[in-house]
């Protein structure tokens, strides 16, 4: 169990990394700016969290692993560059998990210092989305969540069901498992039947 | 006192959620990105001056009241956004109102633990304006305050006097309705006339 | 030493705060806007590093010096912005001191803590980086240094000498002038020469 969380964590740190070299070479970014966006694609959500709830040094500071498979990544995506477009799709399952997971990370640290259980769902929501926020502030565009994905929405989904089985007492790991998989199921049908969010803006608005 | 205090907080809060709903409307962004940005307006300038004093958890994770009224706001916000315009001078009116409130909040708290006092205007600044700084930054826009709003200059203002009749003993409930009420004047007669900070630039370099 | 440290780290927050009057007063920012901008600049990097170790409160919060330093240069600043653009030259040399006295200074707080090696020369790399990074957000640009400086290769290889030095037991002092001096030669024969980083561009995605 404890193996498999931490295989997938670095799948999601991975997947997270290789989306910001993504967007970083669109931007015709130098080496040095990739790696940081790459860096602050992985460990953003994760910093903001930590610093929210006063947690410090902030995680990734403690722990170099990260920050190796984050320089690993970004120079082998930069080298297959070209290639990511074919592998999307495999890397949108490890997207897709990595932010499952994130959510539950966030949403178990918020509950462990007694935080109110809306406050604890917006913890789960800010660790799986704000490294992406980050990212895209840092290559001058409007965050993508805030406009047409549905990403935040999984998250907010997931998180709140994690509340409520821990309120009715279902364990830690059965729990994180039906959560992270509501997530995954509403992240990947939102994606295959594109779905985004109801529009709030008549047509003569836009 | 702490009655109307608290009704002033509230007032603050609804007209800053409000000013974000505008603002992510504008920029077309969906139902998720609106509530982002309408929190971050409310609470960004607050969370900031938390993390940079050592605050943590940052004030609004302890009390969801604010976060229940974010919501409440920026739903009722969407729906009536057509009206929103009708209203702005009320919302005139509560946002300068709340920007008081939060500029004597900083300084207060940063007068507690000691800190120098042009710090303290400083801190007292950040909490008012920082969040329509990130408002800005997160809908990628340079930030309204650095370029033509005498929003900041009122808050220094208001901030400087709170130091000053704190120095010679004011009680701190007298000097909160100076301090507020000198912010309130400022700002007010600014916008009635038109006022700008003194341009810097000679007309060759417009 | 001592002395010296203090007029290198006076000298290095000068040369900030004016780059941050260069790049605000090109956006037509107003007064405060320009002031903002040139406070980001001089202490962005040392706040995030400190926020990152929790080191609370900040410490440009704990010593007013540096704020003054910093509001009496963006009022010279403003005045002779004009005849800025003769001095760049010299503008560079200081600040080209000023990032390597903020990388060693970096690297040192985060030895200090006991943080990995590759971590310490992340944060030393911090300091000095992005209190610009910040600017350039708040200006509403990419990051210069993400696109064609080698302005934080600079940093990478001075930050990684110190925690080398600091291993094999060099004096902190003489280990700061060999690091720092690293940063100075690299970026200078770097301007000089005009390097940048290898393009990891081919021609036809340019």
């Amino acid at each position: 169990m404890e193996n498999i969380a931490s295989i997938i964590d670095i799948l999601g740190t991975i997947a997270f990394a290789i989306s910001g070299v993504i967007t970083a070479t669109k931007k015709r970014m130098d080496l040095f700016g990739i790696l940081i966006i790459a860096t602050v694609t992985s460990v953003g959500g994760g910093t903001l969290r930590d610093l929210l709830i006063g947690k410090s040094p902030v995680s990734w500071l403690l722990d170099s692993t990260f920050v190796y498979i984050i320089v690993l990544t970004t120079i082998v995506g930069i080298i297959f560059r070209k290639q990511l477009r074919y592998v999307r799709r495999s890397l949108f399952l490890f997207d897709t998990i990595g932010i499952a997971l994130y959510t539950v990370t966030g949403v178990e640290i918020a509950l462990l210092i007694n935080l109110d259980p809306v406050i604890c769902v917006a913890l789960g929501t800010i660790t799986a989305c704000f490294g992406g926020v980050i990212r895209d502030i840092l290559c001058n565009e409007i965050p993508v969540i805030f406009r047409k994905e549905i990403y935040a929405s999984a998250c907010i989904a997931g998180g709140a069901l994690y509340v409520i089985l821990h309120h009715y007492g279902i364990a830690p790991g059965i729990n994180a498992i039906l959560s992270g998989l509501l997530v995954v199921i509403i992240r990947t049908l939102a994606v295959i039947y594109e779905v985004q969010l109801p529009s709030i803006y008549s047509k003569s608005e836009l």
